[in-house]
């Protein structure tokens, strides 16, 4: 793993959050997007080497939507940048780690990502990022 | 703010979860330290320009045990580093987020630290912090 290339906090509107972001860092977000396979509306302030990734759900079966249900608005996983996801998949999947998705799948912000089931690592969602490079 | 200093952790048992995160990160934690003040163990991992950090309560009045009484194990808090943080402090009074201590305290790894209460910021409890120079 490289760096933590984001941070995810589930938010209820976030028209609202990105107020509140912009009051917080002083600074505006620089990317709006939205993701259909997981059913989310994102934004994306840059700090440092890392981004904070607010996201809202756009429907009611989004794994945010049941998030923010559960515990509420607040952190939902932290994103570290690998060099190689399937190189890293298979160790963690060997170091005894549950993987979400066996396959990479495709992220927000042109990335292949796998997520690692929280029970796993100490109640916090983990996603591995990969960078999409055009070959 | 500059970057994203350190993610804070809590867990229950610290020998267990530095295991897991070494087997996670593919390293060893690089500095273990108690926190008299918070009352916590900690152990922090290098990754890019942030630390994670995993705090274990020392005593069962520690916000590290109420956490985890409450929501479980799982993220606890992000860092902010900041150039000056009196000044950030007052910037962010006065743009309406709530601080739970009205001067910087002394906090572990060498930072003054201020945190800001997680009601105002979406759920996501967040410190700020400054390295101390010696001068």
């Amino acid at each position: 793993m490289i760096k933590v290339e984001h941070i995810g906090i589930a938010v209820k509107n976030i028209n609202n959050s990105n107020e509140l972001f912009t009051k917080l860092f002083n600074q505006q977000p620089y990317k709006l997007e939205s993701v259909e396979s997981e059913k989310v509306s994102t934004s994306f302030f840059q700090m440092g080497e890392t981004k904070i990734e607010l996201l809202e759900a756009t429907d009611p079966d989004s794994p945010i939507a049941k998030f923010i249900e559960k515990r509420g608005e607040g952190i939902h996983h932290i994103a570290y940048e690998v060099e190689n996801i399937e190189a890293e998949m298979k160790r963690l999947k060997n170091e005894g780690f549950t993987l979400l998705n066996e396959t990479p799948k495709k992220g927000a912000d042109n990335k292949l990502v796998c997520f690692l089931h929280p029970k796993s690592t100490n109640g916090v969602l983990i996603e591995l990022c990969q960078e999409i490079t055009s070959s």
